[in-house]
């Protein structure tokens, strides 16, 4: 039989046109639709289908099966054929949708055809070879997505490079940053985040190919038809059948579960900004509520960290289902099915809540160096006491500047107040308004922000 | 306006006909259909539509609105006339489905009956309040299923009184015990958790009703609104509005991953019993392979299974979700929408499958008989250590007979071999086959089973 | 042989005086000194002997063992005599620790003594019995801590019964409320978490008593052991043996979770309040700052939200043990031994530095009152709404103030300005300002917080 | 000053001799001895103090600090001088142990050296590294027992390359395959783990450097500080510093998670083969029972699956806190201390319990041989209808040989026996023997299990 003239490619040539996904409420929600498209019903049985297909043609250019057989499969392949809820139905007596698909393509075929249905393959074959599929596709989508994340965060870093901010430790103001390099360190996560999911989805997303016991006894030949198969449906090809080694399984999920939490955490740092007390940034077209119609909620970054905070619990399932029983689980593996696609679907949804908000975030950065003043000038006392260590030295400078701020806190003056006022200082008024500038004590900020910037560059050329 | 002639119920008067759920691939397998249809899109619909006529009818009532706008309301309230879907979209800019909602119910009233829609009421009093509704209708079928469970325990429990099996510890047989007493083991276990969650379904699923920030601030009446809105849906009035406390939803989340955790003790005990090796029960229609035609699979102790891995990591989902922001969280909340519905869809399917799993099982008492033998009769060497220690005391009893096992071991041939060559042991053949007899050492397994039946009974009875 | 004199009491005597638990870098900023005293391995050690000396003197009661050597049992156990770290190593090769202390306690007694020592008795009736004492001993101090968190809330929110605040939705000022009510639902939360508590700690925390497997074989006798068993440790007796149906330890773990997330939600309301930003309450002894002298770091609430944080996975590795296989589990009940700890002492930490936390907050009513005006009136847009509703209708009334809103931010200027300069508002300045009173709009927080006072003080009268 | 003339190796040079860590009851079950030295509280202090003398000699070489005053700080630090539990209270007023360990450094300093103490760095700075360092540190001996495991498993595949074993899926005997093949597939994801836990260390685990804000603003300097204590430590130097940003953390409690599931696994099918009725393996020194002298139970695989049973839970826990606030978390980053540590703990327990298990396992090839007749023949269908498929096509000889074998299960009776009966058949006896034997139908077991050697001798290769 003449094989699929067309190249094979990652993630493979697909059993027909892609239809849109089965919408729903809280997926509409929580979902990229894009990633339900290649997560819902009809992307696993395109995904089956995409198995049964490949399984067929290599058989028949390897001569176990006629390639005449094999043309009558490749026709019979066809989602609009099959019911997804009719093989869910067939499955609760096998516990896996593949014996009743396999019946149902068999009745599409001849007897003839029929020989070359499903050959020397096991149900885990088939699923386990969709589940690499299904996740290959949607982390197109994803992929797509953390880079236009990653880009938003670049955009922002580079006009944001030298915007004061408060840096904030455990909700406290500590010392001056640059709202660039809170952008640039989001983006050193999100590029950290992407390599990990791009290196499990092209290094390890696999073929499964191994009979009933995982040792191809059904059909056996001179030929390679694990990594045929690989080739046909551009997943790797594995060194053996891995049906109870989920290693693949595990990194996939832990590298959605990385990059979750480093979407939570841009998610959360926009929810603090944009606070009413803080109001150094907004949703632009922020959401609406039902009782008051003044206020903007974050909207975006909330829904991101609803779906953020489902991920782990998860990611828990995953690895806890790796403990597979000999050559096949007894649920374990039944308990990946649901629980991979719903991490794709909240980790799509986390990637575009994320690349919206920041697309439409608005900044103040006004607002920013407004708010620095909030502490009176406490916020630049380190500076104070580097500037002073010269002089008599660094402890004791430490110590003199300390007191000093808890005056000004007691007397309810500025910093800069105290200062002039305490004859130990020995600083110039000028000397101490130099000290208290946050423009003057940004440190390495801006370095860092073109380092990150420049590593960003070099990842993404060719 | 004149209330509804029913008396309120539990779970209350819902807004239109129960129509199936939005069946799927995996929620075939994995759900149990009337679970299904209580959790679906259109089950949520349905309980956010409840809280908005309750609404309507008690302000009536109190006269806050009038009974002619409440009746726009009441007629307006028709599951058919909204679609999930454009909901969902429509949450998108305001994060829950409830601003759309109320403006869709706005577009099927006159400006008077405006007035009535959603007055004083917050969108986290809408989905709180449906989220008590859902999972008090969801628990309907799983506390009937739960109960089906428990009868078919009892029922095997009784049958299986005195048949003997192997007692088994860390995988070795270690006494004999009776498949009555382990029967009852997992009756105790059912009825408990089936306390547990009635226990939260009827004293701890509440209405919500707070207004903007908890405090009622639009609604100021002498009439105690949240009492009459809690009589009209059949649920627990709470003490105050209990928008940023979550002990609620901790409990039923909570309760779940109790009755799921019996389930899968259950399907456990059976999925290790049906091995080949074991072959002591099977599944009456056991699950059908494609490669191989003769296996007999668990097939719903292993979906059974399936459900109930998933289910602990989405109960640590809601618990970590607990700390929900000042009056009103920004994602913690909305992360429980989906994993209660996902908690009690998977324990709706962990139980219909148990209960299938124990209706239809086959028990093998013969076969449990025979590997009683396997250890050659090692399994009874306590009670001859027993026996023996009346005679010589208790360690000395047990030092003698543990050798003779290592040495009837290491001979290959049986304990009972073994002891009649010994002539330390000083017990005649017929003392001899007594204290080997399995059905001479099963301690209290009846009086346990027993206490258990009755214990069933009584909690049954009016 | 003559019983212990003192009535047995909950949780029973114990073997000796109780000695500090083994402090640790980490134990000491987590857990609660008086629980850890509970929980170390000393605690663990003296609740096994507690079982193995009850277990002699109730078998001598019952004429099973002779009362000499029951005696000489009760006198080897002694705390002292045993070294943890010798049995942890003895229990590689048995997987428990109780095959060593049994060794150990018999070479301390005759072998006359050594007929009464663990007779009829198994590991797992050693261990779980030792879980239930340790838990329930470990919830002495937690319930305490608990009760004491309970009546810090009961203060605040009687002397801010009326201290107005911004409530805050999504993190955005929504509606005045009042700090009182804040603390009330903090207050609910602990009282309904406390009540879950204690209903595990004195109904469900049982003795275990069931032998080898599970069925008492070797010490049949007319006596209730198990009762006895359970009289003198000051546990619940079990229906039945409950080896390997593991309900009371999920009940256990889903109550801790219930308190961990309560705590939770007061440790992040409080972080919230005390960002420099917001300041509206601080920690008394903030925590001061490696390099920054001047900062009041929430340190309490900072240690209970990292306590907290590690709830909700150690509850799930509980539930997902609970699968346990035949009559005794292979791994999945060794893993809840330190789980259980660890849990106890991550909510015991979470106890101590909540009820800390509260007793030293610094609540700020000025500076609430300040930040009600942040939104220059915005916030009491509802009410501006609800007052002009009488005369133009509601929708009408939100629509044109929701218009002026948006002027108001647009201009940037006062709600109060906008209302003022539009013509179709038509209210008087006095009752403009009337409606934008922030007291004048809190509803029923007044009543609320009554309500939860009340409820409060009838839980704790007798 | 004259830097340290040993060059600096990877997890670096420590400030002074290890010595054993504390051992514990349940430490000692659950944790390898070894990694209990690299993760104690002495570990965490040791490298705690490793940090704060590379950074004295750093800045001395960069003339940040004098050569002298970093010289007194190298001499100040030796793990001798502190007392966790002293720096544990300490840090109860300042969430971290760094602030009490920073003054406790400099009392032991002139003022003139405590100028070099901690000079421009913060507490998170020194916890970030220290984390590092005990990881980097812990996983030496984890990773040397993973290898250690991988050899186990490269012996027993290389022995047992045709030892046959009854394929088992769902539990049921599904087709023949081997031993060797069996243990090939733990070495493919032994190997596979190692990998990946190999390259987080060598590549993820990094010195952090930012002070207070991130931006290294009060050391700023012309000299790379982060690489030169990169360097110094045997750490990654990071692109920026990433107090924030949790993808390293993240990534380490990933590839653990991933080794846990891996060595379940193992164990797992240890547990399932060891059972009595199976009984084709046994750990050579079983577990001892206090109750019955004749088990062997697996006590090794049993303690195995504890440890990795407790895992999945902690690395959701790290997951989850990945969203950590601005430029230091309150609470989530505190979350991670113990939680990491308790990974390598119980990773560390596991690998050990695995290659113990391992390098004792007692094979049982004779009784695996024979437990593949349990089926009468029935495992061996599929070959059979594989022979008769060539004369009389696929479908029908899979139907053929269905029905026989569905009459041989009825008449009780092998399927040798019903096969020769049945003249639809028409294999003659010498046919029908080679078509049920066995060891005519591994399909590839032995080449795939050669191929799992050779890549990993590969691997292995310098």
């Amino acid at each position: 039989m003449k094989p699929s003239s067309s190249t094979s490619e990652h993630g493979g040539r697909s059993s027909g046109p892609r239809e849109p996904g089965t919408r729903s409420l809280w997926g509409t929600l929580f979902t990229d639709p894009d990633v339900d498209d290649e997560t819902c019903d009809r992307a696993w049985l395109r995904a089956m289908l995409d198995f049964e297909r490949a399984l067929a043609i290599v058989q028949a250019r390897a001569g176990i099966v006629t390639e005449e057989a094999a043309r009558m499969v490749v026709t019979a392949i066809d989602v609009g054929h099959y019911d997804p809820v009719v093989l869910g139905e067939g499955a609760l007596t096998s516990g896996t949708p593949v014996v009743p698909l396999v019946r149902a393509i068999g009745a599409h075929v001849t007897a003839e055809g029929r020989a070359a249905v499903h050959n020397g393959a096991t149900s885990q074959d088939v699923l386990d070879t969709a589940l690499s599929l299904v996740a290959f596709r949607a982390l197109g989508p994803i992929l797509d997505g953390l880079r236009g994340v990653a880009a938003e965060c670049e955009r922002l870093a580079r006009r944001h490079r030298d915007t004061l901010i408060a840096g904030r430790t455990l909700t406290q103001h500590a010392l001056p940053t640059t709202f660039g390099l809170k952008c640039a360190g989001w983006l050193v996560a999100v590029d950290e985040a992407e390599a990990a999911l791009t290196r499990v989805r092209t290094r390890r997303l696999a073929v499964q190919f191994g009979g009933a016991a995982g040792t191809q006894a059904a059909v056996r030949s001179g030929v390679d038809l694990t990594g045929q198969l690989a080739d046909q449906l551009g997943l790797v090809a594995p060194l053996i059948p891995w049906h109870t080694n989920r290693t693949r399984v595990a990194e996939l999920a832990g590298a959605l579960g990385e990059a979750s939490g480093v979407l939570a955490k841009i998610a959360q740092d926009v929810v603090l900004l944009a606070q009413t007390e803080v109001a150094e940034v907004a949703e632009a077209d922020g959401g609406t509520s039902s009782a008051m119609p003044h206020k903007h909620n974050p909207v975006r970054a909330v829904l991101v960290t609803a779906c953020a905070r489902r991920v782990p619990g998860l990611v828990a399932t995953v690895l806890s289902s790796m403990a597979q029983e000999h050559e096949r689980a007894a649920g374990a593996w039944h308990s990946e099915w649901q629980t991979v696609t719903e991490l794709l679907r909240l980790v799509g949804g986390a990637v575009r809540g994320t690349r919206e908000l920041l697309s439409r975030l608005r900044v103040d950065p006004e607002r920013m160096r407004r708010n620095l003043d909030l502490t009176g000038g406490l916020l630049m006392a380190e500076n104070v006491a580097v500037r002073l260590a010269d002089r008599i030295g660094r402890s004791e400078a430490q110590e003199l500047v300390a007191e000093v701020c808890r005056t000004a806190v007691a007397a309810g003056r500025s910093l800069r107040d105290a200062l002039l006022a305490d004859l130990r200082i020995g600083l110039s008024e000028k000397e101490i308004d130099d000290a208290l500038d946050p423009a003057g004590y940004t440190g390495s900020a801006g370095e860092f922000t073109d380092r990150a910037l420049a590593a960003h560059r070099g990842r993404n050329r060719p």
